[in-house]
């Protein structure tokens, strides 16, 4: 994720979160995000951290016409091959743009990594890239997210992970913690979180049990109920 | 920022926000934002990659009481002190609770790295910490607010970012790209960010010139008004 505009607090980040949501029916789960600033050496060094560390690299932003844009450039930089106005991104382009009107910014929306396949954009027509494992993709929500409809068929499809939701109104964490742990270190193949809310209105715990093995969800979830039996609550019981 | 539920998509980060809204009064600019999973080692090598590059380092999550709850532990490690619980930590607690309410899960809360300071928790009343340039807080996104009441003294105040906004509807960014560039060579002291929209209601530019040099904006703004002036829009101007 590139920009000042996030880091500033001008603008919330909604992106990570639609690209959460995006992988998850993929079965790919999203281990790490970033929020990096328009600076070259930060872009770079990031990608190339993330992009030997992960599976996928997913970066959003930076890829318009200004001078700011310069997210295009760093992905270069970080694989190490040369960047130049390609053809097909022109040709792309000329579905929205007129000739005359691809001046010499717009142009630079068109450079694309030696290598590099486009991602179409049906929004506002400069295309994305993907090179290797990272997909390039517009900061624009509306944007990104139309492009991730291109994105789709490049992955591949694995186990999903599913999860359901204990929400306890009225309990305390600190009174399940011991034996949430029990539960948690008898079943290693699953994750669970607890997350309290506290608010106006009262206070309460979500349990949630998360894995690739339905049955085994369905056994944790038991546990966790037959955990909670003893406070008498009111339970909501979420997929 | 840890937490497996903003990664799995279940919960929006919103406290990434609020950080970077809290520090700009105090003239601190957020410089990057990082979202790991309950992985110690994810954890740990964040935690010692950003404090040893930024002045502050701001955690939230991971500091319940259940055992998904390994911040506190982490951050220990990352600074190669020890941890154990606290009597002023605890002392703090027993405003909330009761003295047999505090079981040895909710004593893990009171767990604090050596020479770390506590910070408040209004809230819910376990305390957050700061160890060095780190500030350790909650999750709950009320509770991590409440926090940095406490935090907000131990900031120096430094010279305030300001900026100044251009919301130009029916604009087009590539044809006004390369003056805009021209001017942010000229303004090298201050940053200029340029983000199109477009949605079903039509399209347009912002654009954002931020520095801390107000008479420098505001000859900036000027530029910026006079390279918008041939296009002939309706302008909106925010501060």
């Amino acid at each position: 994720m590139v920009g000042d505009e996030i880091l500033s607090g001008r603008t919330k980040d909604t992106n990570s979160n639609t690209i959460a949501c995006f992988l998850a029916p993929f079965g790919i789960a999203l281990k790490e995000i970033r929020v990096v600033g328009d600076e070259a050496h930060h872009i770079i060094e990031a990608l190339n951290a993330l992009r030997t560390t992960y599976d996928y690299v997913f970066t959003t932003g930076g890829i318009g016409p200004t001078h700011d844009d310069i997210t295009a450039d760093c992905v270069a930089a970080a694989f190490g091959v040369k960047i130049d106005v390609r053809q097909d991104a022109v040709d792309m382009m000329l579905e929205r743009y007129k000739h005359e009107d691809l001046n010499e910014a717009r142009l630079r929306m068109a450079r694309i990594p030696e290598g590099a396949s486009l991602i179409k954009n049906p929004v506002s027509f400069a295309p994305g890239f993907q090179i290797e494992n990272v997909f390039v993709m517009a900061g624009v929500p509306n944007i990104m997210a139309a492009m991730l409809d291109d994105v789709a068929p490049r992955l591949p499809m694995g186990e999903i992970v599913i999860s359901k939701t204990i929400r306890a109104p009225k309990l305390r964490e600190g009174d399940i913690a011991h034996r949430l742990g029990q539960i948690a270190t008898q079943f290693q193949a699953l994750s669970f979180g607890s997350y309290p809310w506290f608010s106006a209105e009262g206070y309460g715990v979500q349990l949630v049990v998360r894995g690739r093995d339905k049955e085994l969800i369905a056994k944790a979830n038991e546990e966790l109920l037959a955990m909670l039996a003893p406070f008498n609550l009111d339970l909501i019981l979420l997929d």
